[in-house]
């Protein structure tokens, strides 16, 4: 059938490209490296950013908005900020169109140029420190604690749908402190918050950890990382949390009057996650059948569908399954009853494994007679019958379980995935298979390059936690033979 | 003190301007004419959002999203849209900056000029009827009934907060349907669901009706608005719900196979309100003391202030009053208490009064010893102490109605300020004075020009009901004495 996706083992990324396409995720737009987020991929990203959303009000944060367009100048002020990642963006140099001469069409006003240009926000630590300033003055208005769901857009070269795309929806979180303490646990905190959005939301398991210089947000002290790995081997990074130090506070002059009457510059984070979220989603979880996802991403969890043959069935079907449609739905439980007679079941069925609904439920004549209804999991693609009269109680139970057994099931494969090695021979061999690898490293950038340059691997962070025995032990730099601190988490990554 | 307005009747304008500001609620930002949304400001944007979203869906819509930037040539495609007003508006040509010479700066790259320009988008229609061409095959694609939450730009020469920004977020529906009744419907659908909310959740009543072909969208067959009397006289246009037509449809070459088996276009819809309503909802309620905020809407609705001397009261106010917090809190009462000793009392009712909060409780020794509470609503400013122990249900019947009670002001001002003339003289007598005016009009654009250049009144519609008797009866114009169908809504507007 034409919804047919081409195999994870055939061809990983093809399967990826078809999977977003068929199950209406998104599509391409005329705008280079920019998507349409369809509907049905709408609704999942609207569930992500609802249950983020509560997390961070719970954690004490406010939502605010700050302008799309920032003045080029801003980007220079920081100076590694600049260097790092922000020219890559989209610039805008005029205010004006015109009609043409031929009447027919528009062009650019040239009367109409900005004198200084304007940058579509590839992140907004530069407007927002520009604007902290002005709300910063003494110890007591600190902490700021805002987040902002925004659009941004950094020019990419290469770019494929949720995992890199030219403009993608985000939220950024941008806090102000008091003290470098408060700051970095601030920092960590939110961390934390994404690691147990990903683990018990997604159902994606992640590996928590600090990144290198080398792959550090341009202009922070610190950043601290979410890595999950994808069902190819491949990590991605899911989230990231930045300890700004005083950085950006220095390039547009935040101070405050601090406990003691002195002057002090303002301490910053910033941490945000995006819709790359969803390419997580798709590539923890999905198969060759389509996408998988889990209960409470679900933007429908359940779908019934009665097989029928003429209206006097299709009528006693519906009369024995309303009554369970309104209890499901009184448990908050999200139903849908697709009784469309011009689709054949089979066409459904395949449909709906496509689109990851949870749990199906089936009713035919048999099942009309015997008082049972069948039960297939998207998960697992098990199929069970069961006494129709428990059907809510037994729905309920199953999303949990799928809910938990999805996160297992990523888990263990992730914990498969992560191997030692010691020397850099075995490292380049096993880095060839895809997963995680902990290494001993010297902790230089060069060597760090070089690792990247003969292999694409990079490093990934250096895990807060231990994953396998002895991973936090002193060592030698697997390269260099020079000492090293603990293991660091390697992979090649999207 | 510092957080004093300029009273109304000195400055209107300043009057808001000042009130914007001071109750935290946007400011400028240092790129001209966008405006930074504080958390407070936000924070009401946010109740707007999930109040319209819930109704949306409910009408049977879904979120999507579609590409920030527009090609150039996507906007000439439909002639009127780009004559009418897509002119003035933000044109991206490069996508990289480099540092500059002297390596303290950055510079546009103008090996990086993009072959076609790129439009950040002033409205969606042209992208997303490129998009829906693809989606829409046959009849049994239809309708598409999607809805999006987006930030937009339309360069305006003078703006004002939320009134007229250059940027400014909102939502827009664009919906597609089989027939030009099904699309009529629709546009007029969601033009009441606009009402609704205006009426229900705003307390901003607003009437209902369709544009002169003047004021229509460039591009739409039908306009209808929802107009909104401000405190000064003026009217705030406050939503527009457009019918179409195929115009869009046959610019994009968005046909349909009919159930007839013949090829139609597609009939078309877009609706919007935007961070407009912000002003509109200030603009109809506030005083000279501040924002006053209908319940529905405020961020917090119960603000508590305990008066005491020393711990020992402080503690025997805050027990008394915790299980009374807990109580209005799980019936989802949002209540903050503010025991913060290093603020004066006084300070803080002025604050809470400038921010709006709909309702302040406020407890010292006597009301300890007598078991009472004061309680003072900010929609009339009166106080009244009550029983302790009645505490939460006086509350929870009180907001139901100050939402009732500020409707109703807000509805006898407007409605005390629709007025009928039969001659211009009159008109032009009355128009100075501010308020609706219900005219004959001869339906020509040049009358309609000739009135606004020489009163500044514009036709804000020709209202769905009526609204003084005899108003849907025919008559003469004002200006011309050629026959009208009926009366016409004019007024001076933002």
């Amino acid at each position: 059938m034409a919804k047919e996706l081409t195999p994870r083992a055939e061809n990983y990324s093809q399967w990826y490209n078809d999977l977003v396409v068929k199950a209406d995720l998104a599509e391409q737009s005329p705008v280079r490296g920019c998507m349409v987020i369809k509907p049905y991929g709408y609704a999942i990203w609207e569930k992500m950013q609802a249950e983020l959303d509560r997390r961070f009000k719970e954690t004490g944060h406010v939502n605010a908005y700050f302008p799309l367009l920032i003045p080029k100048s801003f980007l220079s002020r920081e100076a590694e900020h600049v260097e790092g990642f922000a020219k890559e963006c989209a610039v805008v140099t005029h205010y004006r169109l015109k009609t043409n001469e031929t009447g027919d069409g528009v062009v650019v006003d040239p009367e109409a140029k900005l004198e200084e240009e304007l940058i579509v926000r590839p992140t907004s630590e530069t407007i927002i420190w520009n604007t902290y300033k002005g709300w910063i003055h003494s110890y007591r208005d600190l902490p700021i604690l805002c987040n902002q769901w925004a659009n941004v857009m950094r020019w990419e070269m290469r770019t494929r749908p949720f995992l890199r795309t030219a403009e993608f929806l985000w939220q950024e979180g941008h806090t102000a402190h008091e003290t470098r303490e408060e700051a970095e646990a601030e920092a960590q905190k939110m961390l934390h918050v994404y690691g147990d959005f990903a683990e018990n939301v997604m159902a994606v398991p992640v590996i928590k950890g600090v990144k290198s210089e080398t792959e550090r947000f341009a202009g922070a002290v610190d950043t601290y990382t979410i890595e999950a790995l994808m069902q190819d081997g491949k990590a991605l990074q899911s989230g990231t949390s930045h300890f700004l130090g005083q950085n950006f506070a220095k390039a547009f002059d935040a101070q405050f009057q601090n406990r003691e009457g002195g002057m002090d510059y303002v301490w910053a984070t910033s941490w945000g996650v995006s819709t790359r979220l969803m390419g997580a989603l798709i590539m923890t979880h999905s198969d060759d059948n389509g996408l998988v996802l889990p209960p409470k991403l679900a933007p429908i969890q359940v779908v019934i569908v009665p097989i029928f043959k003429g209206d006097d069935q299709k009528n006693a079907i519906a009369e024995k399954l309303d009554p369970i449609i309104k209890e499901l739905k009184s448990k908050g439980i999200s139903v849908k009853y697709d009784d469309d007679s011009q689709k054949r079941p089979g066409f459904k069925f395949a449909e709906y494994e496509l689109k990851g609904i949870p749990v199906r439920l089936c009713m035919g004549a048999r099942d009309l007679e015997n008082g049972t209804i069948e039960v297939a999991r998207r998960d697992n693609l098990t199929k069970e019958s069961i006494n129709l009269t428990d059907t809510v109680s037994y729905v309920e139970k199953l999303l949990v379980d799928i809910q938990a057994n999805m996160l297992k099931k990523a888990l263990d494969f992730r914990n498969a995935s992560i191997k030692t090695v010691d020397t850099y021979e075995e490292f380049k061999t096993e880095i060839e298979k895809g997963g995680f690898i902990l290494a001993h490293w010297d902790g230089t950038a060069e060597t760090e390059a070089l690792i990247k340059e003969e292999t694409k691997a990079t490093i990934r962070c250096v895990p807060f936690d231990s994953y396998i025995a002895g991973d936090k032990e002193p060592g030698k730099c697997m390269v260099t033979g020079k000492p090293s601190k603990c293991r660091v988490l390697f992979a090649r990554s999207y």
